[in-house]
């Protein structure tokens, strides 16, 4: 079989990856009665030489997606740890096993329960899904060293004063007021890259950093005035750069809910900034990379996830 | 203009109401530096004599979509207090406004939200989205008095053990094995009604009857061994009903949200209860209605609650 | 084990069912090189003497969810034939297999699908989904007789003029205009329920049957000039009433899509009906049920429709 | 104000962009009393000299996302035509109108609707929306040359028989059995990039490009055998650069979507793949990248993109 025919240009094959996505794997611990559970959403996707199965249907170095659901099931016997760690483990599984898979991009998201409190105690088997953001890793072997990826997306915050805009541009097309008093909600979904001499080292509790940019990400949130919403993620990147140095850069997409003052005159009523309209959209989208000035803007560790500019 | 034409059996116009759906509405309580605020998403719909407009086009009674949606966000100048409370205003609004609105159901989601918190202290204007369950009302009026129903849903619980499915029929269909120790999950979805009696004499604290509700349902799910869903169910809603005199009746709409123990063999591992597939589709769904011996189980406040049978 | 304490009231079991919901099958019939395709989600609820579950966690009468998902496979061995068809067959398997077994929900979502049309010619083996409306069915029995209620849901239409809305009542909360021009657009999901008659004998060609009301439908939206989204349901439903006696009554829930003129005119710019900003939330609902003269309005086989009054 | 603190390492700003997400825009045009209509939701971002707004919220040079939304608008006024043409004179707009924007990314997605047939003829103003698969444009602009890309999602094709999976290798993971006639399923979301000189000499008519790739990727899915998606995928590709000299690559990010054969022996059926179960996760991922091979495969046109490794 010939790939092409002779009358155009040949075809090639680019960047490829392919795998099983969205296992969803809940892991128990029950060594004693207070158990404890880790439960994900894991998608395998290898990278390497799989030119004969797209020209040829010849599935001789296709490891199956089957298989790759297998196997985070298998390794998921020997517990889980953090979403960055269980996903380490299967990129260094797919590469030592099968000469001809080069690399691979591994992800999870890991869903946060909590315990039920029954008469006041915490309970040692029951739990509640806490609901607020997402957790998320992805780890990335292309060539080069492993990169490693953490972030969250669905953190809803809001700020029901303390955020203005003013000073932007005039056109023909601009009939937005000026306001130094509005509300500013957004979903946070913020990326952190590790630097790769952390990841190598072995030197980062992926959990323990989770736990802690988290929390500076909705101080520097709360804190200051926010003059724009670009602003206020500077700040928000700035704590965790500032204090987690084993972080190298940090992305955000991040959407400007809207939240509209309504109009009640026609009622005969005021409204000093106490009934709003929460609008769907459009929304406003903001994009923005942060990095230390020692690091390179383009790391293809990104490449595939959405929305990230 | 004529309804019908002349050679069929005549048409009529049976049940019908017609409103604003999904207004969404942010009240912002900001007297002192420590704000509130109250995020709801508010139907209305109103019933009463509109066949004209059905068979004629004629809207002369027809109160529009838009000024139910205006209304809204004018009351909600005053306050909402709870969703309960907000919801009997807009029937008591509308009832009373135009003559041939003799009733309607308002329904409200309203979702929560906790304070930031910054450098160990909570925030006075910032907050972050609770995203567990979503709290839900329905106020029905139709003729006689007014109905309010309370509810839940979202309240995704897991009990990673204490939990089994022994001594069921077995037919020509059946393969599935017995178990005395399995995960059991699902999304609580839970409504209560309140008696006339109680929302006649206005003698319900909705918030604090929400609270308390909540915590005996996670109570309830999390105490005692499971024989089966439907059992949990039952000592769920008995906690709620021994409790809360000023509660007539409480229904459940509950997927079973199968967790499945891996077969680690061919890989040769054990699996002890420690790692599972946590299943999409399909999946089990339990539907059970518990009241008071004393009230009847036929109450058209229940109409249109989806999934509730 | 007591069901109850003794320092409150009895709680008794009020309606219940239970049973594996969106089960998804996929039926290939294969006689010939023309494959045919039917694609089902189904859903099967059980009714019945359940009470020793609730209160006392016996199983004895509970037929698995597993094994009615089971059913529903190995009944789809013997064809689908129309999604109504194939919820008859396992309303009476159920309730003729199992004793305590007096009625039951059974429902069914198909979605559709049309041959590729490869070099000018249906092919054989090779479908695309069609993504219009999904059509839907439920079966319930609950002590009388089978009752067939049948469906659809998505089917989404727009007229861009022949739409206008005057003449409604104004208060001191009406800000909205009068237009005799503007774009009417919504989801249509209507449910029209068969003459137990009809269903008795057997006379229903389901299939036949719901391409024309499907037909009658857009025919009855698109024809007349709509004075309301109310008065162009009533057309809707007449045209399906006076060529379908094998119907009794037709239901429809519809949101009033609002397409709203954009104003350009701060852009010099006129807009004569041309450039329309499609909202999200909030939106109308309307919701009206239609019925022969002859027939009840209190049917309880529509209990448990999602958003039908 | 100075952006970062004297003792960590200094913060720079990264790839950002900004701007309005899902404006909905619909646009009749009503010429004569045949109607078109034109559904898009169109996303606007801007790229340039952003750092003040970040590092000081200084807004001079951020034009309001709502200026965008209006933009939107106000061109719409002069037609659609495509989404590639409309986004193209967005890009223009705004990069010729502010000194600072260089560049930006403008998306769009555009549903398909049919004229409503009623009484054998099309309605000249009755719609209905068309559910298929999405169109969707790109189109970006950084520094170089504009480039476009087109693609669809969501359209989701089955072949009933004609595919396989055999001689994959195996190792201590692997249960999957092979098969030589399986369901094959998908949802097509493929991309397709215009060479930058077709863009440039304006020669290309994209609606009718867009229809002539959506048939031939049908065709190649539903011709021969598969042995692989990746394969399919291929067979795809190949239809369309053969015959389309104007795209210079193509790219896929597919769902292998399983249909699982049910096994009814336990119940004393055969099951010579008629019954199948439809799984929802976990699900195959492919995305494979083809291209001319006189093209690069490194095009940061396709950054953001989510799903296109």
């Amino acid at each position: 079989m010939t790939p092409n025919n002779e009358n155009t240009s040949r075809i090639v094959l680019g960047k490829n990856q392919y795998g099983k996505a969205e296992v969803r794997v809940v892991k128990i611990t029950r060594d004693t009665d207070r158990h404890e559970i880790e439960d994900l959403n894991v998608t395998s996707q290898l990278r390497g030489d799989f030119d004969a199965a797209h020209f040829d249907g010849d599935n001789a170095h296709v490891v199956p997606t089957d298989t790759q659901k297998n196997t985070v099931y298998g390794l998921a016997r020997d517990g889980v740890g953090s979403p960055e760690e269980f996903l380490l483990r299967l990129a260094n599984h797919f590469t030592s096993e099968f000469g001809w898979v080069t690399g691979g991009r591994w992800e999870a998201e890991q869903y946060a329960w909590e315990r039920i409190v029954s008469h006041g105690e915490e309970h040692g088997h029951s739990f509640v899904r806490r609901g607020q953001e997402v957790r998320n890793a992805v780890v990335v072997k292309d060539g080069g060293a492993v990169q490693v990826i953490s972030g969250l997306n669905g953190l809803t915050v809001l700020k029901s004063t303390q955020s203005g805009f003013v000073g932007y541009p005039q056109d023909r097309f601009t009939t937005l007021q000026e306001t130094t008093d509005r509300i500013l909600a957004t979903d946070v979904s913020a990326r952190w890259r590790y630097s790769t001499e952390a990841i190598a080292n072995g030197a980062v509790d992926f959990n323990k950093s989770y736990d802690d940019v988290r929390a500076l990400l909705l101080e520097g949130f709360a804190e200051e005035y926010s003059y724009a919403l670009q602003q206020t993620l500077f700040q928000m990147a700035q704590k965790v750069l500032d204090a987690h140095p084993e972080i190298d850069e940090l992305r955000f997409s991040t959407p400007n809910k809207h939240h509209f003052l309504v109009d009640l005159t026609p009622f005969g009523l005021d409204n000093p900034n106490e009934v709003f309209y929460a609008a769907d959209r459009p929304y406003g989208l903001i994009e923005a990379n942060f990095r230390r000035e020692t690091v390179t803007d383009d790391n293809n560790a990104w490449d595939g996830i959405a929305g990230f500019c």
